[in-house]
This record gives structure tokens, C-alpha cells and sequence, in this order.
């Protein structure tokens, strides 16, 4: 027990970790999860570290039925100092809780799930890879399992976090994405839950990603489901213009994911001095602003590139070419300061970075 | 095997039926379910019956992190001439098929879905209720199971058909309902998921109706995404009005629900000579009407309740008293006329009843 209660039972049979260099996104998972339970009379409950396997769970689980789930998304890093590093896993915790409830889920208790994410890591410490550009992907998730098909919040849920060891994002060098802006397919809406990390926001997203990977294109960008104008966010990641010096990216408008490497970047905009506003910005802004030579560079930001420069966009049969297809300075800047401070090499001004202690084993 | 080569492995542990009179809706579960597999490199395969029991799933399974599923919902009653009769179970197959391609997840055969469906409840044909009102509900979804965090459409499925002994919608009587007009949340937006049957969008309606019903409302009325004035659905039920003798119900736009009890209603009212439109109408029209004095009737068509008559509607602080808070007479005609279809008790003019035919036991 920790001093959180949380139980961990150890794995008798570790797994073999896979190769280094050849991680796929999300296939091998580490050797422990985490689990704790929800009822409705208990509350959350029997917090657990167990050995990685399969859930057994009711055909009739609501979250088969109805959705009702959250998620969150971050990473664990190996500094060159051999330390084990987090990135404002706060926010991730606090971001959950605001999904919970716009999806009617009770809340957690942050601090123990940081607690519990930090002794999960520290257990399956040695799974946190050690070559350049490769991480630890931590995935935090809630779902209904109550057994029960009436259409109502769920009485029972169960809180998970499990880890897959990833590999770079940019095997050959950051590289500039062509992006087609998406006309028929609508993302999320405000009243909905497109500020939510909900399942839903990604299932309803794979016919519109679907169509323009068949096109040639590495992702959509969104637009507002008003208008059919106004620019949210690009496939899952948070996007920003530099338009004539000055950095312009969507406000949160209730219908867009609140990207903790977008507020990251934004700090770091501000403290550097490069004016940065977050506003409303239509389609046609953009390519007004490339007509008049003043779109000088475009990136998306999420965790898993955490800088994605975007070299092309496709927009009514019109196509622009964002500084001639390459990566831009400032791109190339924040995303070195941004996975320096990641992994400990560079100064982290905003206190950002959390270290998973090294613990004595658990026997 | 059946002649569509469904494998049928029977239970050796009959469990004990509910009582009759006390069934809640989706808790309990027949003695056996329906499974189909789906690989990339196989396709849909290994189709069998089975013994109800719960799955074992890989805590990475893409329905619990991006939502990837479908579902149906439909009935099989018991006749007076000791039938077993579905209606128009076709149509949900068909509409299954629509849903999965908006959620990207590979057609099912529909023949072998409706004789799935049939070789099923022919087993567990002592589990459908005979109590008047009660009926056995049936549950077909799909979920993604490749165990995978990529965000893609799945390589593996899971296609079941689990069934629920339910009691009657309406214990003490068919009475009005209280809707409140919904403004602040949305269902769905055109470009969206709103017209397929899929959990997320179910998730995203939970807050608004656990708002309403807080404040004495058992249901939304959810407007447009765009213009929040326009009306899409109630609830989980499609909504009609009868305004000075005309029947009128929000046309099928993208982003509500195509309903089989909606489009049966149709062809009823088309098939007496009442006038039915299909367009789209404003949430103004309504309450205009209601001052007009000609606002007659309203009520929500679904497969639960059938026919639910609206007594009451709130919206932006007004409160209109439909019908004198009583059901009117069309509406009641409807039930009554479509719930004898259903139970092989009226004519049945356009064939939409199907008999599940009692086979010799399997052993």
C-alpha cells in the first residue's frame, strides 16, 4: 500500500520489451495498469496496481451501448541524466475531470491518480525507452461499465491507466504535413462535446480522415459546424498561423479540445516576446493571407508530434503552399524548446516538467 | 449449423426467468447471444450462439478510446395466437448497415444478421414475455476490439445480439409526457453522427437530460446545432405535431435519427388520408400554433414507448399545456393501431410483421 492506498500486486512474468527501434503507436503495453473502481454506493474505490491484462466485462456494459467514457493522453520521458520525466501531467488530471463532466462521469481524485500514474511508472520504470525521440505514451481512461441498457448516467465505472512504449514521432527528421480542409464532415459543435476527450469526437472522425488520406492528405482541418467557416482544429491536434509576424490560433470556443501543448506553446510565445493572439480566424483569413504573402508558417501542436508543421493546405480545389513546404523557423524553434524542456535539457522557465522518482522495488 | 453456417453451442445452466410483473428495462438477460467476428484478413466469420456471458477485452480496445461502435434496438412480441412476431426487423438491419458506414466499421450481411436474429430468439423463445405490453427486447451492436491506441478505423470487430425480457412502457396507462425545449446543449449537427445509431451520441445528450429532468422534465426537445431554433428530436424518440389537422415531423436532414416507429407512422397517416408533412419547422411555429389554438397534439415516436404523447413543453421561461395535458385521440389511435400490428392482432397492410417460426429444439 502507498500512502494513498493504492495496492499493487507485481507481475510474476515480465514481458520481453520490444525492439527500440521499431515501436509502433499503441500496440505493447507495459507490464502493470492501473485500475480503480465506481459504484454509485461507494464511490471510487479499490485503487490497484495489477499485472497487465484483459478486462472481463458484460455484453451489456454501457459503454458499449452508449459511450459514456473519457480519456486523457501524455508521455514519460528518459532524460540524458537517466531520470524519468513527466510533462504537466497536472493537466491531464484536471482536463479528465472536466471531461467527466460534460460526460456525466463523478469526478476523480487528481492528486491520486498523479499518485497513481507516478507509482504505475516508477514500477514499470525500465519500460520507459531511452532512445532519441522515444517515449513512455501514458493513457489514463474512464468507462461505464454498469450492465444495463436504460439511457442514463451509469452507476459503475472503472478508471485505467496503461502505458505503451513509443517511438519517434519524427523517424526521419520533423517533416511538413499536407492538410485538406474538411467541407462535408462536421467535427463537433458548440453544446456538443467537442471540448470534451470523449470517444465519440474520434469516432466521428475517422469517415472525414478516411476520405482525405485516400486524397493524399495526412490529415483534415476542421471547421466550425456553423459557418462551415471558421477554423477549429486539425485532425486531433490544436493549429496555429503565423501570419505577418504574429502568431494566431482559435480561441476555446466550447467546440475544440483545450490542448495542454497548446497552452504550453502559448506561454512560451508570450515569453518570448512573439505577439500571439487566440481569436476567431476563418478559412478565408488564411488564404487572403497567403495571397498576400504574409502566411509565413503553420503547425499543429498535440502530444504526440508536439510540433506538426503543415506544408500544404487544400481548401474548394485551392492549394497553398506554406513556406515552400517547409518546416519554419519558429516551428522548428518551439519544437526544440518545447522537447528540450521535456526531456531536461533545456531550462523549464514554467516549472513544467514532474519527475517520477526512483522508488526501492516493490516485492 | 443452420444453413447460413451459424455454429450453436446451448447452455447447460438455464438461468431463472424475471418475474413478469417487476421487468426494468435492460437488466436481465436471455440464456443466449449472438457473436460474429471481424478480421481484416477474414472479414466477417466464426457467426455462433452461444451462452450469455460476459467478454474478455484488451483494455486497449478501440471502443473504449475512440467510440468505433453501432447499435440497433428492436422488439419481439408474443401474439395471442401464441406467435413469436418481429416488426420490420429488416429496417433495423438496413439502418445498421447506414450507421456503420459513417463509423467506418465493414458491412454485415443483413440476411444473416435477420436469420441470426431469428435462430436466436427461436432458442430463447421462452423467454419472450406474454404479459400484456411486456415484449422481449433485442440488442444487436457492433464494437471495434483491435487492441491498438492508433487513432484509425479498426482491423477487428465484435457484432452481438444480446436480448432483454422488458415490462410494459406504459404500467398505468399511456399517459403525456413533460419535454423541455433543450438551448444550451446540442444532439448533433449536419456533417455530424446524428443520423447514425452510435454511442457517442447518446454520451454527448446525458447532461442535458440529467439538467432536465433535475428540473422535473422527462425529456429534451433538441434544437438545431446552427440556428438552435429549428426541431430535431426528443429524447431519444422522433417528434410529430398535429397542427390544425396536419400532421407535421422534422424532415430527415443529416443529423436525426431515421426511425423505423417514425416511418411507420408515416405510412399509417398516409395510408387514413390524414395530411403528414415532412419539413422543417421551428421551434416559434410550434408555440405560434399553440397560440393560434391549433397546436392538437404532439408525441414522440420510438421502439420503447412506441407512441409518447407530449403534455407539456417548456421553453425560454414559457410553458404551453398541449391538448389539455391529455392524450389526444390521433395519438391513441396510432398506438393502438401499430402496437395490434405489432402483436398480430390488427391487419397488417403493408407486411411489416415477420414471424420468428418455432423450430424443433436444438440439442
Amino acid at each position: 500500500m502507498s500512502n494513498k492506498n493504492i495496492s499493487i500486486t507485481l507481475t510474476t512474468n515480465k514481458k520481453q520489451k520490444p525492439d527500440v527501434n521499431n515501436l509502433v503507436f499503441g500496440k505493447v503495453f507495459t507490464d502493470h495498469m492501473f485500475v480503480m473502481d465506481y459504484s454509485s454506493d461507494k464511490g471510487w474505490h479499490d485503487a490497484r496496481i495489477t499485472p497487465y491484462q484483459p478486462i472481463t466485462i458484460e455484453p451489456s456494459a454501457m459503454i458499449f451501448h452508449y459511450g459514456q467514457t473519457v480519456f486523457e493522453g501524455l508521455k514519460a520521458y528518459f532524460s540524458e541524466d537517466g531520470k524519468v520525466l513527466l510533462f504537466r501531467p497536472e493537466k491531464n488530471m484536471q482536463r479528465l475531470n472536466q471531461s467527466n463532466d460534460r460526460l456525466c462521469i463523478p469526478a476523480i481524485d487528481e492528486e491520486l491518480a498523479l499518485e497513481a500514474l507516478k507509482e504505475l511508472i516508477n514500477i514499470d520504470r525500465e519500460w520507459v525507452p531511452q532512445a532519441e525521440g522515444t517515449s513512455l505514451y501514458v493513457r489514463p481512461f474512464i468507462i461505464s461499465t454498469e450492465p444495463t441498457l436504460g439511457v442514463h448516467p451509469a452507476n459503475n465505472y472503472k478508471f485505467m491507466i496503461i502505458m505503451s512504449p513509443v517511438g519517434s514521432y519524427y523517424k526521419e527528421g520533423i517533416h511538413p504535413v499536407k492538410i485538406a480542409v474538411e467541407n462535408k464532415y462536421v467535427r463537433a459543435v458548440a453544446g456538443g462535446t467537442g471540448q470534451a476527450k470523449t470517444a465519440g469526437n474520434y469516432a466521428s472522425s475517422l469517415k472525414a480522415q478516411e476520405v482525405a488520406e485516400e486524397k493524399g492528405y495526412s490529415q483534415v482541418l476542421w471547421l466550425d459546424g456553423v459557418e462551415r467557416k471558421y477554423i477549429e482544429e486539425v485532425g486531433s491536434m490544436n493549429i496555429f498561423f503565423k501570419i505577418n509576424g504574429e502568431v494566431v490560433t482559435p480561441e476555446l470556443n466550447g467546440s475544440i479540445l483545450a490542448g495542454i501543448t497548446r497552452d504550453s506553446i502559448i506561454h512560451l510565445l508570450k515569453h518570448w516576446n512573439v505577439p500571439v493572439v487566440e481569436k476567431r480566424i476563418s478559412i478565408d483569413e488564411i488564404f487572403q493571407a497567403y495571397k498576400d504573402g504574409q502566411l509565413e508558417e503553420v503547425f499543429g501542436t498535440g502530444t504526440a508530434a508536439v510540433i506538426s508543421p503543415v506544408g500544404e493546405l487544400f481548401w474548394n480545389n485551392e492549394r497553398i503552399i506554406v513556406n515552400g513546404g517547409q518546416t519554419g523557423e519558429l516551428s522548428m524553434k518551439l519544437y526544440n524548446t518545447l522537447t528540450g524542456i521535456q526531456l531536461g535539457k533545456e531550462s523549464d522557465p514554467f516549472g513544467w516538467v514532474v519527475e517520477v522518482e526512483q522508488k526501492v522495488e516493490h516485492k
